[in-house]
């Protein structure tokens, strides 16, 4: 058996136009299952501005939103397992920034809804509220696609460890961090927190940004990446918009573990870390 | 009142001869006291090869060694805190890798063992067994030095991101990495680690290697270095014998937990790290 996944992060050019960012979405899959990808990564809130004046207006139930139907046949039509970045989602007149997950076909098998909102003020540089409009999920997420298990942290989750430990424990191979980083954020902070998380936890991590929009309020950083158990970083994207392609070979995982057996020399008669 | 403290990171060649070591041990100290470093930190096993045959050789009673002894009248001669790396510890029989504290009377104020030994085998690289002669301490340790808060991680420790986060939510403002990294770790992981758990905890990064002896057994990968809260290297040696000086100024991390309020922004209803 084959341990090996190619993974595919579209890094999209998301612009304030819904319907024109479904299309890009179904077109980058199209392509990433023609170069025979087995899992498609979309960005944070693929569509829809990253913008708390657009969320209301762009979201949709995950019951029968034109997004995730679309996304659904996608996965259907072209036969591969997609991680839907983020869209902003409606549920009981509340807004969550959520991930959906489909098998190849079609089929919703998980969801994670962004659990730390993102609330910073670095005067000057980087004001963003996301609790002014977005209410938290509340479940760690982890999703067994068949051939692998999948943790999902939404862009600002990544900045906490006991998630993506919790994850790891409850046994996630590769953590996907759809996420939109800035132009403060980015270049100080992101490839250091994708290799953080994969260098503690011995996992991979797959990391999928918009492409930079010039014109936008807000200018995602872009350099979508894919990190290994040994935290190097195994491919890389710039800022334009460009499908990164991985061949991630799992049985490293356990390669790393056994050389260095991180996981198993924690002290859990001094410390844990719980899920409540 | 200033809150500006002065450290001084004395990247020591460790030799096969203790009597030595502790001489250039105190010889750094007052050098350091002489350029008004407040507080001297020494790398992890600063008297004694790092080499599990000569552990149990150089290991000294933490009440009557030479090593301690000189060392606390060090800080008292100089009038320095110092961060006594690590030295082999013999208590009832068993060996610890342990690190002593001193006020700048010479007053032993804290103690930290290690207590994640480092067991690693990569076939042609690296293998080292410490728990072929070491025991491990049971204590997470956060030492105030009257005015500051030092977390302390001696090497390996620093792997594991649950201690990092309990001494910082017990206080620590301040976590000093005593660490002896090798030539295959070094290069992947010393600079990630360090920075890692600054940026998840807000917190400066202390960490103090030996200078790299290239006929030793182990060699060490140097490199010692100071992070600020903001995950950003501050001061950074190479591999020689060298003393490092970083005048770190502990509002910083105020400033940067206003501007992104990490340890407030934890789901502590939905996950925790608990000291058991």
């Amino acid at each position: 058996m084959s341990t090996t996944i190619k993974l595919s992060l579209c890094q999209m050019m998301v612009v304030d136009d819904k319907d024109a960012n479904i299309s890009k979405a179904v077109e980058m899959i199209e392509k990433s299952a023609k170069n025979k990808a087995d899992v498609v990564i979309l960005p944070e809130m693929f569509n829809c501005p990253y913008d708390n004046n657009k969320f209301r207006n762009y979201a949709e139930s995950l019951e029968n939103g034109k997004t995730i139907k679309s996304v659904s046949e996608a996965a259907r039509n072209f036969g591969v397992h997609i991680i839907a970045g983020s869209i902003p989602e409606i549920h009981e007149d509340k807004l969550y920034n959520t991930c959906v997950v489909f098998d190849n076909n079609g089929n919703t098998i998980g969801r994670h809804r962004k659990m730390h909102l993102f609330d910073i003020e670095i005067p000057g540089k980087i004001e963003f509220r996301e609790s002014d409009t977005l209410s938290p999920g509340n479940d760690v997420t982890v999703v067994d696609i068949g051939y692998c298990k999948i943790g999902i942290a939404i862009c600002y989750d990544v900045r906490f460890p006991e998630l993506s430990r919790l994850m790891a424990l409850k046994g996630a191979q590769i953590i996907v961090v759809p996420a939109a980083f800035n132009m403060t954020t980015g270049p100080l902070h992101w490839e250091l927190l994708m290799r953080a998380r994969a260098v503690d936890n011995q996992v991979f991590v797959a990391a999928a940004s918009p492409a930079r929009n010039e014109s936008a309020n807000y200018k995602a950083y872009g350099s979508s990446m894919v990190v290994d158990p040994f935290a190097e970083v195994v491919a890389r994207l710039g800022e334009a918009e460009d499908i990164l392609y991985s061949e991630v070979d799992l049985s490293k995982i356990d390669k790393v573990r056994n050389q260095l057996p991180l996981l198993k020399h924690r002290r859990e008669d001094i410390y844990l870390v719980l899920e409540k």
